[in-house]
Parts: structure tokens; C-alpha cells; sequence
């Protein structure tokens, strides 16, 4: 594709520009565009998945995995699934200029709380190219203009990607700029967008750890970290233990790979001789390698010996595999205690009957979703009802959680008065 | 004072750990420690203000300007003021336990976002010794430990005021470590706060630029910097000028030194040769140095000769003195534009009887605060009615414009299911 090179500063600063206009656009445009843009790429799946061939051709030549060619790789259903999240976040309500808050003051001033964009959002992510669409949606949506920093390895597929998305885009009103992709995937262009303060308003990475160390060393735009999610499954005691089975078997096994996956289970004293048998000779036929500490073994029954021991690190550790440290508590307060000491802050979910042991779990734990009798599995944008996430959040400044369209937003006050002034 | 003395990290820790205990008090228990706060202050006034008086006695040998001394001192109706304030913020609601949205999934998912403390929360301050006592009790009503640094030359009033605040409190049964003062003004105690991660969840600082540069040299802890306040009016045609007048008067003069002070003063063109001349005589006549580009000046009339000529750096500066720029422009899209170009997002003001005008500015204006017919000076906590303010953000993230109780606090998903696991 012949495209004029221009710098990531230029770039950042035409973003910038075009996200003044953008901050005023009526919805109709917005949902207009989304309307182009799912079109465009539906029409224009041939050309997307020939570049997104190219790619793959040259990503076989070098050494990596399986796993990760798949992520790269593009076919007919993922670009339906793109178009469909395309589709989805046009229906969703615009968050711009919804109205949080509001009050008259005794002077009569009337204060309002308004959702404004953020402005100028980046997001600098890995592998998969559906990425490059998915946060466009939604910033195109919310109002903000978007740089993208895809990798290297799908340059071809993110660069048409972008060429048929901001094509669409300007054709149904959106600003030239608003739309801009980082050409070159080199860690100079990172650092580069991650110093443009003043233009870029917010940086989200989207990727392995490594990305973010990176990113965290030279950035000085703010960022918004997605950290690990070491989650858990507290079992109380009157629990229904067909519920607790059920919920850590798709907590642990659906997709273990996620950060909202679970990587330790805790028992109530009272619940583990009769619940634990059962649940960890189905975690143990599921394929899950069990680390239990002395008091979950000694509730296994026949199951104890070929269990391995719990050590302190386990505790703390994000498996991301078939893998389940397993421990016994006395009390709920000893399962909020163990899950602030050692839990990410990501996703923690009790099963219990009683109301006062989900309240008392419901408050004492610091995290970014809690929940009562339902898998932790449930923490995404799409699952909240808020469409496609840019990312997750465990940091509790701005947004915690699942960071969809209204998380690129800040707020404004208006205040409106009839001449006001302070005595 | 004999008091044992810990270390930052310790006193941050202790504050992690009573932050888990705070974060479930219920109100009642939080309201009867800003009572027997606000009972102790004003019962222990004379202690107060001999502890002062101490600091001053040290403080008027060192070489520091009149302004700042005062700055320093406490009297009984600054104590009086600072019990009044501990007061308002006891009869204003809770904002722990808000639920801010919530929502019913089609699986039948109960989802709400509930409003919870930050965690721990430390204030940076300078001079003034009634912050220690307004910022505890923001902190203490918003179940946030509070780690208070403030300066040396306060250091025996700020030590008699936390103390006060720390035994009335425990008496109320706030745990231990929910206040702590930093012993010591120096700035190796403040790079040992600023790099608590994990445990310090913010750190606000309030005073100058030379804080937060020094701050922002060496933080790893979020921090929420308050940036100048190079602010508006924007006098439209067809505006009421009276009001415009006394709006643009109360906005210069009224307390010059502060952000939400008025830096310049934009005039439509239509308006400008009838409204000018009073306004710049009034202005003059209240001792407000002008610097008026040429097209002000030739709307000036008679004191065209006695305006100084403004120079491009007058649009970026924010005098935080009894000077003002004097632009026209062409319509309110300029005004916008210029606003949007030279302010620093802190407080925009519009004056006009258009409400098509209203709405271009309203939402053209990329501000923490956007008045139409008011003053700019009412970008404050107390004035919007949140109780006082720890500070002032016109940053975008997490929060903007004043910082009151609700922008010391995250949100939680709380997700109340009965069984649901994800497919």
C-alpha cells in the first residue's frame, strides 16, 4: 500500500486536531460511520485477508509457536466477528454528553456533570489484527480520536485494516486524522507516542508483560495497566455445593488462559470434607493440576495423595494454565483476608447461601469485580452489556475493570447562571 | 510532643492496614469521629494556637514575606472555620456505597458499581495548617486513611492538629493508623511516600509549582497535579453588559491570586465598541493593569492611549495578579479556539443571551468547568457544593476540577448471580 510516511508526532498532533471536532459530532454521524466502517470491511474481506495472508507468510518463516500464528491469523469468521462488534457498539447509547450528575446551587446556578471524550486515546497493542478495528469502534463511538500502534508481525493486515476504517470513516463525516496508525512497530515509535503529553490524553497497552515493562520505562502520557488477575473462588460453608462445583469448574477450565480465570479455590472448614472430594476429582478429570495446602488434603478423602503441596508461591502466582492452588479458611473473614493479601485485585467470587457472608465478601474485598454465586469469568466489556473493552483495569484510578467507551471518557461542568457572581 | 517516631514506610503500612477496617465502617461511626473531631479542635483551641504561635516565633526569623507568614498563622476564627468546615462535611452523604449504575444481564446477572475508597490517600501541603484538619476529615468520611505531609514551618501546629484529630478519632472508634502525620518536612520523606506503591493509592499535593515539579521528579505513586488556571470570559454579541461587566470585575478582582481567577478578557467585535470603554475604565479604576491587543484598542475609545499592547506570551500567561489581557475575535467558534489554544482547561466563562452561543461554548470548550452568565470563580468544592476540597484537578483522568469526597473514591462491580457460569 503506498502511503506517505508521517511521524508519530505529526500523527498524535493531526489526532489531536481532529479530536476538537470529533468532541461535537452528533451521535447520527458517529453511528454513521460505524455503519461505513462495518460495511466497508464486510465488502472488503477479500483484500483483508489476502494482507492478513502476506503476514502470515512472513510470520511462518520465523520461530514462533502454534498459538501464537493464530492469533494472527484472520478468516472469514473473525472478520464477521469484527463486523459484528462494529455493529454492536453502534447501537450502543453514546456516553458523549450523557449527564452523571447534576444540582442547583443556593445561588441558583445550575451545576451539571457532563461526559465529555477523553480526546486523543492510543492504544499500542500484539498480535491480533481484529484489535485494530474493535478500539476504532469505540473511539469513533465515544468521540475520541485514536492512534493505533499494532506489531509488526500483521503490519500488512492492521495497515489495511486502517486504510478501509478511516476510508469509510471520512466519507460519512469523521475528520481527517481522527483515525491514525503508527507506521513501524519498532520500540522508538512507542516511546515517541508515549511522550507526546499534552496530545496523546491516554495510552492503553494491550499485550504480554514485556509490553508493559516497556511501555512503563519511557512513558509519560498517562497509562492505564491491565495487571495480572491472580482471582479466586471462596466455597462457604452451606454453600450449594452444585453450584460451587459447576462455578469453579468454568472459573478454572472454560479458558484457563484469562486473566479472569481462577487460580485459587478456598474452602470453608465446614464445606471441605464433604465438598472437596467431588470438586477436585472433577478438577483432577478435567486435567487440573491441584496444589493443595495440609488442610485441603486432609479433607481429599481418597484423593489426598495425589495431590501436590501448596507452597507460599502458589498463592500468589497467576497460573494462566490448568493449574489450582486449593486451601482451607475458617471463616469468611479469613477468605477476604487471604484474597486482599494475595489477589490481584481483578476478579473474586464467593458461593454461599447466606446473605450476611455475601456482604461481608461483597465489601471486604478490594477488587475490581466481586462476585456472588457467578464465575469470575464474567469481567469483560462484553459480558457488562457495554460492548467491545479496550482493555481491563486493576488500577483503581479512573477506570476499574472492563474498560469500554465510557471509560475514554472524562467529564466536564457546565454551570449556567444568569449573571452570578462570587461575594 | 513526645512522640515515638516511625518511619514513612511504616506510617504508610499502618495506614494500608486501618484502610481495610475504614473501607467497612458505616457512616455513623465515621460522622461521630468528625464530631468528636470537630469537639476537640474546638475544645483544645488554646493548645492550637500556643503550638502555632511556637511556629511563627521560629518562622519570623527566617527571611519570608508578610503574605506567607499570614499564611502560616492560626487564629480563633481560623480554628473556628476549621471546626465549621469538619461540620459541613459531617452532614454531607456518604459516598461510600453509592451505587453510581447497575443493571440486570440477560442471564439474569445482577451487576451495580458501587462507590469504595481509594485506599490511602496523602497530602502534600505547604504552609497552611487547617489542611491537616480538612483533609482528615474529607479522608475519614470517604473510609480513606489519610498520610499527611506537610511543611516545616508548621510542623508543632500541624503535629498538636493531627494528634487532636488522631485521639478523637480512635476514640470513635476509627482503627489506629487512619491518620498519620509524616514526621519531618524534608524531601527525602517525600520521595519515601511518593514511591509507596501498592501502598499509597494517591498522592495529592497542594501548594506551588516548585512542589509539584519536585514531586513529579520522583513519584511512582499516582498523583493528581493541579495545573494552573489560565481562565476566560468570552463577552458575546448581543450579551447583557452589565452583567458581562460585573461577571469580568468579580472574576479579576475579586481574589486575584487564586486559579479560577480571570486571565483574559475576549470581546465579540460587534460588542466591543460598546461594551469596551466602560469595562477597561472600570477595570482601570479597580487597579488592573491591561494589555489589549489592536483591535481592543481601537475599541477603546478614550483609554485606547492608556492600554499597554499585549504580547503573544500575555495569551499563555496566568498573571495570578491584578493584570489582564484584552482580545477581540469574530465569533464564539474564535473564542472557542482561542480558549481552546492558550487556557489550561481549569475554568471557561461565557457571557451571553444566545443559546446557540451557550451551546457552541458549552461544548466547544475543552475545560474542567464551562460557565455561561456566571463568574469563573466558583470552580470550587465548598462553592459546588461537595464540602471542602483537597484539591483542584484540571487533569482528565480519574478526576476533574475540584476534588472533594467522591473523587477520593473507585468504584466496584458487585455481580450477584445464582449459579451463572459463562459458556
Amino acid at each position: 500500500m503506498a502511503t506517505t510516511t508521517i511521524s508519530v508526532a505529526e500523527r498524535c498532533a493531526a489526532a489531536n486536531q481532529a479530536s476538537r471536532t470529533l468532541a461535537t459530532l452528533p451521535s447520527g454521524i458517529k453511528d454513521a460511520a460505524l455503519e461505513a466502517i462495518a460495511a466497508a470491511v464486510q465488502d472488503r474481506a477479500d483484500e483483508i485477508l489476502e494482507a492478513n495472508a502476506r503476514d502470515l507468510e512472513s510470520a511462518r518463516e520465523g520461530d514462533y509457536p502454534p498459538a501464537f500464528l493464530d492469533k494472527l491469523t484472520l478468516d472469514q469468521s473473525r472478520v464477521q466477528a469484527m463486523v459484528a462488534g462494529v455493529h454492536t457498539i453502534r447501537t450502543l447509547p453514546d456516553p458523549v454528553g450523557e449527564v452523571t450528575d447534576g444540582w442547583r446551587l443556593p445561588n441558583g446556578l445550575d451545576v451539571r456533570k457532563v461526559r465529555v471524550p477523553l480526546g486523543v486515546v492510543a492504544v499500542v497493542y500484539e498480535a491480533r489484527p481484529n484489535v485494530t478495528i474493535d478500539c476504532t469502534a469505540l473511539a469513533v463511538k465515544s468521540g475520541n480520536a485514536i492512534v493505533l500502534r499494532g506489531s509488526s508481525q500483521v503490519a500488512q493486515s492492521n495497515a489495511v485494516l486502517a486504510a478501509i476504517a478511516t476510508e469509510a470513516a471520512l466519507g460519512a463525516g469523521i475528520p481527517e486524522g481522527a483515525i491514525g496508525l503508527v507506521a513501524g512497530g519498532g520500540r522508538e515509535e512507542m516511546a515517541e507516542l508515549a511522550t507526546q503529553d499534552g496530545v496523546v490524553d491516554l495510552i492503553v497497552p494491550r499485550g504480554g508483560e514485556g509490553l508493559k515493562a516497556a511501555l512503563e520505562e519511557v512513558a509519560t502520557v498517562p497509562v492505564i495497566y491491565a495487571a495480572s488477575g491472580n482471582c479466586h473462588v471462596y466455597v462457604d460453608a452451606g454453600a450449594d455445593f452444585d453450584m460451587a462445583h459447576d462455578i469453579v469448574i468454568n472459573a478454572k477450565t472454560q479458558r484457563p488462559g484469562v486473566c479472569n480465570s481462577v487460580e485459587t479455590l478456598l474452602v470453608h472448614r465446614d464445606a471441605a470434607p464433604a465438598f472437596l472430594p467431588r470438586m477436585l476429582g472433577s478438577l483432577r478429570e478435567a486435567g487440573v493440576e491441584l496444589r493443595a495446602d495440609a488442610r485441603a488434603k486432609a479433607a481429599a478423602g481418597a484423593l489426598a495423595d495425589s495431590l501436590l503441596d501448596a507452597v507460599d508461591e502458589d498463592w500468589d502466582t497467576e497460573f494462566l494454565a490448568m493449574i489450582l492452588a486449593v486451601g482451607v479458611v475458617d471463616s469468611v473473614q479469613d477468605a477476604v483476608e487471604h484474597v486482599n493479601r494475595h489477589g490481584s485485585g481483578h476478579s473474586e467470587a464467593i458461593v454461599t447461601s447466606s446473605v450476611a457472608s455475601a456482604q461481608a465478601f461483597e465489601r471486604g474485598v478490594d477488587a475490581a469485580a466481586v462476585y456472588v454465586n457467578a464465575s469470575t469469568r464474567f469481567t469483560d466489556g462484553f459480558e457488562f452489556g457495554m460492548g467491545a473493552e479496550i482493555g481491563n483495569s486493576t488500577q483503581k484510578l479512573h477506570a476499574r475493570g472492563p474498560i469500554g467507551m465510557r471509560e475514554l471518557c472524562t467529564y466536564k461542568y457546565v454551570v449556567e447562571g444568569s449573571g452570578q457572581v462570587r461575594p
